[in-house]
């Protein structure tokens, strides 16, 4: 079927909001760990990690005015630290629970069963049950025009990952963890690796690689 | 492993770039078609769309200024016009193929074996063979300060999709078409569903929705 721009300005708020965001493709789920400067520990679901560059080593992730993640934003702007933690596709009904509300004395750690795991010199919480564990600094915050929504740009500061999953060339085999993805806003998945191709050239078709 | 960030300074350049980009986790494969103002087709694939809005519905891409995917965003800048086409799993190879440097006057479509779709009003080519099809106007360029990659941020014109895939609360269903994912820069998946998970509320814990 086709659906123009009127038919998308013409749907109701929920069905559109449902169809846009499960349109844009299969994400990889992130749970952001963030601690307020009064203590309190906060984990929060993400589904917009994005590469930024790799030297120095940045990602993005994008912070919508209107969500309810505005505490994850307000802790990693007083403190300029928060930790990307990627969980097993075994984990999707966990993971999926921290976009709950729950009140702001209240850590979604203990609520759902996550171990809040510290890594010095880091005061923002890791998941300790988590497979890919990252440290991030936060470096710049880009307010688009268009819409207010804010690209939270940070820098790699620390990764915790089993070294079985990281290959020779620095490659690493999230799906030799079972990694757990997502699509839109209550969509999950689990990815099955067809393989790796040697780099592009016009003069050949791309073969695989080995790992 | 802990990887901190001196460490990451020190990789090797390759081992680095393949290091970072493929811990960024599983993204959607999205070939982007334009068109230059002489008329050549072009397409290139991304791995960076995000979502930035569902009223009005924008999407953003990100260039990276160092990249061969120049002649995509000059196409962009000048016509105000891309397509972005998500395609079956099975075309893995051909999806990566497209990442080739193929001289300016070859068309990646005939070259690689993709038919060209014309969907009026666009100029930009449409891949024919494509599960998802989206006609983007161009809205807003975002440079980013901190490395000089740019988000390019298009809104919504124009949908192609199999409405049987389309669930009634607006859910796209893309493990039904064997959707093609991808990791880094040369690492490919396709998708499992587990599950939509209802709203998630404090007090209670997710139960799995019908579609």
């Amino acid at each position: 079927m086709i659906i123009n721009q009127s038919d998308i300005s013409a749907m109701e708020q929920r069905y559109r909001a449902t169809f846009i965001n499960s349109l844009a493709g299969i994400k990889q789920v992130v749970l952001v760990g963030t601690r307020s400067v009064d203590g309190q520990s906060n984990l929060a679901i993400f589904n917009s990690l994005i590469h930024i560059g790799a030297n120095p080593a940045l990602y993005g992730i994008l912070f919508r005015p209107d969500t309810v993640r505005r505490d994850t934003l307000l802790n990693i702007l007083e403190t300029g630290q928060y930790t990307l933690n990627y969980v097993h596709a075994a984990n999707f009904e966990k993971a999926h629970q921290t976009s709950a509300k729950y009140d702001n004395n209240i850590s979604e750690f203990s609520a759902i069963g996550f171990t809040e795991q510290l890594s010095e010199p880091f005061t923002a919480p890791f998941i300790k049950e988590a497979v890919v564990k990252i440290g991030m600094k936060f470096e710049e915050k880009n307010d688009l025009k268009i819409n207010g929504t804010m690209l939270v740009i940070g820098s790699i500061q620390h990764i915790e990952i089993n070294e079985n999953i990281v290959g020779k060339d620095g490659f690493v085999a999230l799906a030799n963890e079972n990694i757990l993805a997502c699509g839109g806003l209550d969509a999950y998945y689990s990815v099955n690796f067809l393989g790796r191709l040697s780099y592009a050239k016009p003069e050949k078709w791309p073969e695989k690689l080995d790992s």
